[in-house]
């Protein structure tokens, strides 16, 4: 089958994400989508930089206009951004037939009503993933995973430089301004810093998401904006005296009187898991009347997680354009035909660090022979706790172990069990890491 | 248009939150679908209780094959569970040509492949995101959402009888046949526990969920399962002195030898998200090579939270039964002639509570002045401290109310402000409980 064709607009910090992901994953894409997707031409301001991020293959122009009046090209990924040229490009491919998918989340809050009827009359797909919360599947939990739902409202940290930002405040104390100067020189703010810290880019987002719950029209001009740059280190640490994190929140709820869309920085009790989100990362907490609350956490922004939306995007319509309804969106995710026949494992081949807990008969020397098996089996330790004494009988010594794998760690263990010195079985847990 | 017909089979828990979604939400679920999804058979071993939960315009037989066989059912719901007539039931379905939807996380780890297989062939759905992680919508997520990725590994609260039982270990210190008679008293666990505390349940949602990752055929019999039935507090308690928490986690991997697919009792960092996922609540964190980490969190089990994946599984194979690719899924997850123009509320009618920092000028009777404005402004005081003293001009006032309208708060705030005994302006923020 012929390949689908892609046409990125804008080969920045995202436009390079989605060529490299398309690139990367190749063989594991076409796998799942039942067909190639070939990035087939590209358009930037800056012709020659992008022909080294996008490579041979790929015919880079410096007018977008002629991406969308290609008659090749079959998607259209807009990540130019703003809405002057994004907006005539995105129209004027719909116009041509073509589907968008687009990462250009003020584009959809401000003129999406206009875009989406007109591709609506067209019959094309505008995707719009990538838009709201970086590579955090949102946009599809919300229109597709909750539908039976009546979505009663929605809560997210949709910002991550604000949430850097804040982070760093209530960790170090510091001052908003302080912080920010940290924030630019890391790359996690723009110089200039409005759009973030003001709550302008998490409003767009906020707009997207509220208009996907609830059936209204994007409405961005309505929605509450207060950011973050009057917040004081004093407000966050009486905050946390008292029990609460302070968030840049957006919050959309359906009331009896209308709908809630505002922006401003928010005290949330600190056991909340929405509370626990830090740094760069995102997260949206939405709520339905069947499923109740459901969180959804990860990276909100750089190149590679915004790409994973904008692929997927692509994915998407690539799979409907590609097959019947039955066989559309494969069961098993893969195309049954790709399926592979990876060995699953055995549980003596896994690696993974342990717990241990050994009851001493008698602590004298104990520790010696402990070590010195579970070195000969070559586990090392990262740390020890003794517990109880040899006295009452309640001796014991609790070790965590760094990873090996588990062959060894069983004959340790059988070799530790059979020491005299030692009574009864060792309790064996497995720890694992879970970097997010 | 025809509405599209549903055969409810099994009219339990789940098929009665499954029959009550769809008649309390028809209207929203309708909007979304693009139409009408119609519970129009049932079958059940008593067919009075499942005439009661389906109402007069459902026709309840006693054998469920006669919806399979029925011309008139377009999706079939698979709600009996267990592989002998479940399996017979969901292959005779789709033999004859219809779509189905099933929450048997058992039959699909246990005969997933055959069942796959044969739905290929008739070119049919078999949707099953109930059968994972209850109303959280991971399937979608890790089929439809990462697709872009490399997925390089799942760990997950899978279980929520198990987690709940962990968390009561954790909290009382109490020891798991103690915590296991109080979960059977509350309803969480079964009379016999085996298939949830042991690991099965969790087992058979890990295979599921590692296929659909890998792309690997499922292999529930390669799974290794550890439950926590041996699991003391003391270990519990040693573990968190060290920093962790205690999960039964289902964990799948993909290494240089092969994918790890097991399922047992984990020590995790006291820091992680997931680590501090509680009580009967589920949450999977799936980590993609573009996207990095991502944390999907809700309820695992239960009528309502399940039938709420159910339903969605019916709405997306209405979607793909009822439009062309470009129209199946609306742009704003609603159809575009049925938005709803809800007023967008004005922040003065906001609803909220507020943290409110007054700098006192004079620390004598600012409190009673105060507290005065606010009971006349219709706000209660949550909390309050005071900090600083009036010597050295630091002397402040912290007050949390209970919510109120905000049009309220501004006047009381610039009454506050007008006070002599008040210096400059007050310090507000919002604050919101957010449960879950």
């Amino acid at each position: 089958m012929k390949p689908i064709n892609v046409g990125l607009m804008g080969v920045g910090t995202v436009g390079g994400g989605t060529a490299t992901v398309l690139k990367r994953n190749a063989e594991e894409i076409s796998r799942r989508a039942g067909r190639t997707i070939r990035l087939f031409m590209a358009a930037n301001r800056d012709v020659e930089r992008a022909k080294s991020v996008c490579g041979p293959d790929v015919t880079v122009v410096d007018d977008a206009f002629r991406i969308v009046e290609h008659p090749e090209v079959d998607i259209v990924v807009e990540l130019i951004g703003g809405t002057s040229i994004a907006r005539d490009l995105v129209l004027k491919a719909i116009a041509n037939g073509k589907h968008v998918v687009t990462a250009n989340k003020k584009l959809l809050a401000e003129h999406g009503n206009e875009i989406f009827a007109l591709a609506h009359e067209k019959g094309v797909m505008v995707a719009f993933e990538a838009a709201v919360a970086g590579g955090i599947p949102i946009i599809k939990a919300l229109r597709e995973g909750l539908s039976a739902n009546r979505i009663e409202s929605i809560a997210g940290i949709i910002n991550g430089t604000s949430n850097f930002i804040l982070t760093e405040m209530r960790e170090k104390g510091a001052n908003f301004a302080d912080v920010l100067a940290e924030a630019q020189r890391l790359g996690y703010a723009e110089a200039d810093p409005t759009f973030d810290v003001e709550g302008h880019d998490a409003g767009h987002k906020l707009t997207i998401m509220s208009a996907i719950a609830f059936g209204i029209p994007m409405q961005f001009a309505k929605c509450y904006l207060e950011g973050i740059s009057q917040l004081t280190a004093k407000d966050i640490r009486y905050a946390e005296e008292l029990g609460y994190r302070v968030k840049l929140l957006g919050l959309t709820r359906r009331t009896k009187e209308g709908i809630e869309l505002r922006v401003h920085p928010t005290l949330i009790p600190e056991g909340r898991l929405i509370a626990n989100v830090n740094g760069v990362m995102n997260a949206v907490l939405a709520s339905g009347d069947a499923v109740g609350p459901t969180l959804y956490y990860g990276a909100g922004a750089g190149a590679l997680p915004t790409a994973s939306a904008v692929v997927a995007d692509l994915v998407d319509v690539t799979r409907l354009l590609t097959a019947d309804p039955g066989h559309q969106v494969p069961h098993l995710a893969f195309q049954p035909d790709r399926l592979e026949d990876l060995p699953i494992l055995p549980i003596e081949d896994v690696v993974s660090s342990y717990y241990l807990r050994i009851q001493a008969a008698d602590r004298a020397g104990v520790l010696a022979d402990i070590t010195r098996i579970l070195a000969g089996n070559g586990i090392s330790i990262e740390a020890v706790i003794q517990k109880g004494s040899v006295s009452d009988g309640s001796a014991e010594v609790v070790i965590l172990t760094h990873r090996v794998k588990e062959r060894n760690a069983n004959l340790a263990i059988s070799a530790i069990e059979a020491l005299e010195s030692v009574a009864g079985k060792v309790v064996r847990l497995r720890m694992e890491e879970l970097n997010g």
